[in-house]
C-alpha cells in the first residue's frame, strides 16, 4: 500500500473481512472494512449488526450512502476492491470524494495466496467432513429413485448434521446431465444403474473444501476410457505442481493433453481456493497455495467425466488433500 | 425504456434474470441478462452453463471480458442494474464501449412490485413450507441443550426434507443474543427457559418466505411487556396498509410508535418480498406487491423482541399471509 501511496484500501468481500479482521457476519449481511496503510483494520457495517462491537474491536457504524461518505471525506487516496465493490456505491464516491480512487484488489489478494498452519489445518477440517458426508450419500445413490435435488438435498443436510454448510450449491449430475459442467440438480428420478457426479464442499470456520467424485451404477468400457483418460491427465497436472510452477504454463499442457486425446476443452485445470471457493491461484504457485485440480471431459447426449481432488503445494510437489476420498 | 431511449438493459441480478427468462442457475453461477426494448430477454452466460440452450430458447455464450465487450460494441445506448453490476465490469465497458450507458435498475424493478397469481401462489408454498418447519423446530427448542447454530441448522434440514433451501441464513438467538439484530447463530448451549428468536425463510420456485417468531420458555412480565408493545405496533402498521399508501408515511408512524413507548428504531417497519428477500416495497404500496412488516425492539443486556409477516397489498387493505403460524 505504501508503494501505491494509498492511505486505506476500501472491500466489500466478506472473505477478505473475514481474512483480515476474523469477523464473520450472516451470509448476506452487507459488510465493509477499510484496511489502513497503518492500524487495525476497521470494520464498517450497518446498525443491523448491533453486536459488531461485541465481536471486533475496530468498529464503525453507518446508516446509509450519506454516512459512508461523511466516513471517506478525509481521505486523499483510496484502494479499492473492484471486484465486490458495488457500482452504486462507487459511483456515488466517485461523485463526492475528492481522494484519488485506485482498484486495489489484487493487493488484497496477494497475502491470501498462501496459507498458513491455521488455515491449512480448518481446510483439512472441511475435505474430512465432506469424506464423511459423501460417503454416507454415496452409498445412498440410486436408492428408490432419488431426484438429483434429492441428493443434493441429502449431501447439504449431512454438512449441517456435522455443523458445517455447503460451501457451493452442491452440483449432481445422473447420467447423461454428467455432460453438463454447472447443471443444476433435477427433479428426475434416477436409477441404480445410472451415473454420478457429485461436486461438493463445505465451510468449516470459514474454510472450503471443493471436491468432485463420480459414482457408477454400471461402468461402461466408454465411460472407462474417458475415466482412464481424465484420471491421467489429473495425474499429470498433479506431477508438475510445485512451487514456482507458472499457472499459464499447466493450462496449456492440460489444453493439449486433452486436446490430443479428442476431447474439448470445457474449463480450466482448477483454481485456487480458501475463504473463497474460487480464488486466485496466482500467476506463478506459491509454496503452500490450496488449489483444485479438476480436469472434466463433458460429451453431449453421452455424458461427462470430471475428477477434482485439493491439492496443497510445496517446494518440491504437491500432497492431495483429499486422497482419502476414493475416485472410483 | 423506449422513454430513455435505451436499446437495452444490462443486468447480473440473478433474480432479474429468473424474472425475466424463467432461467434458474446454481446460486453461485454469474448469468447476465440483456432485456432488449423489442424481442426476446437474451441471457448471457459463461461455457460453464453448457445445458443453458437446453432449458432457454436465445443464449449466448462469453469466454471473458472480451467476448462480453464485443456482444455490447454494437449498441449505442445500454441500460445497467447498477444495483448487481460489478464494478470490474463496468470499467471495462466504460473504456471500451461507445454507447451512453445508463443506470436503469428501478425500471428491471418496477414490473417485479405487483405479483400475480403465479407469484403470489409460489409465495403462499414457500411460507406454507416454512411453517411447517418452524412448528416441527419450535416443538424441540431447548430441547437437550442444543446451541443456537443447531436450532438454525435444523430449520435448514427442515427446509431440504422438503425440497427447498433456506431463502437467507436462518438468525437464531437465544436468551440476552435476542438484543442483537443479525445475529450470526452462535455454539453456546441454550435452555429450556430461554427466549428464542427464529428468523427464517425458505425459497419454492425462487419466491422467498421471510417470518420472525419468538418462542418462550419463560414469559416474564417485562418481555410481556415488550411483546406487547411490538405485537400493536406490527398490528397498528398492518391496519393501515393498502394500495396507494405512502412508505415513507408509514415508516414515520412506526418510527412515532416506537420512540413513544421509549424504545429506539433499530430498523424500518419492512421490506418488499418476491424472487428477492430483500427487494423494493416501492414508494406507493402497489395493489399485490408483497412486504413484510416486521417491527422489533432491542434491549443490550436485557433482550428483544421482533414479529415479522408477509402481507399482501389488497385495494382496500390487507391479506396476512403468514398468519397460520402463531405469534405465540
Amino acid at each position: 500500500m505504501e508503494k501505491q501511496r494509498l492511505q486505506a484500501i476500501l472491500t466489500s468481500d466478506a472473505n477478505d473481512i473475514l481474512y483480515y479482521t476474523g469477523y464473520a457476519g450472516l451470509k448476506d449481511d452487507k459488510l465493509f472494512m477499510l484496511l489502513h496503510a497503518g492500524g487495525r483494520p476497521e470494520l464498517v457495517v450497518s446498525p443491523l449488526e448491533n453486536d459488531a462491537g461485541t465481536r471486533y474491536p475496530h468498529v464503525t457504524y453507518i446508516s446509509d450512502t450519506k454516512d459512508f461518505i461523511g466516513l471517506l471525506k478525509g481521505y486523499r487516496s483510496l484502494g479499492y476492491n473492484e471486484k465486490s465493490l458495488s457500482l452504486l456505491l462507487f459511483q456515488e464516491m466517485q461523485k463526492s470524494l475528492k481522494a484519488r480512487l485506485e482498484p486495489a484488489g489484487r493487493m488484497l489478494e496477494a497475502p491470501r495466496l498462501a496459507k498458513d498452519e491455521y488455515e491449512i489445518a480448518q481446510i483439512k477440517i472441511a475435505i474430512g467432513i465432506t469424506e464423511k458426508a459423501l460417503k454416507k450419500v454415496g452409498a445412498s445413490l440410486g436408492e428408490a429413485g432419488k431426484s438429483e435435488k434429492q441428493v443434493a438435498d441429502a449431501m447439504e443436510m449431512e454438512f449441517r448434521k456435522r455443523g458445517v454448510s455447503e460451501a457451493f450449491e452442491t452440483i449432481v449430475c445422473a447420467g447423461k446431465n454428467t455432460a453438463f459442467v454447472h447443471h443444476r440438480p433435477g427433479e428426475k428420478k434416477t436409477k441404480a444403474s445410472d451415473v454420478f457426479l457429485v461436486d461438493t464442499g463445505c465451510r468449516f470456520n470459514g474454510y472450503c473444501s471443493d471436491v468432485t467424485r463420480m459414482f457408477f451404477g454400471k461402468l461402461d468400457s466408454r465411460h472407462r476410457k474417458v475415466y482412464e483418460d481424465v484420471k491421467w491427465i489429473h495425474d499429470e497436472v498433479i506431477d508438475r505442481l510445485r512451487a514456482g510452477v507458472v499457472c499459464k504454463e499447466i493450462e496449456e499442457l492440460h489444453r493439449r493433453m486433452l486436446e490430443k486425446r479428442g476431447y474439448k476443452v470445457a474449463h480450466s485445470f482448477g483454481h485456487g481456493i480458501g475463504l473463497s471457493v474460487h480464488e486466485p491461484a496466482g500467476d506463478i504457485l506459491e509454496e503452500n497455495a490450496v488449489i483444485t485440480v479438476e480436469p472434466g471431459v463433458y460429451i453431449r447426449g453421452f455424458g461427462g467425466f470430471r475428477v477434482e481432488d485439493m491439492i496443497i503445494i510445496k517446494k518440491k510437489g504437491t500432497e492431495i488433500l483429499s486422497e482419502a476420498i476414493p475416485v472410483l
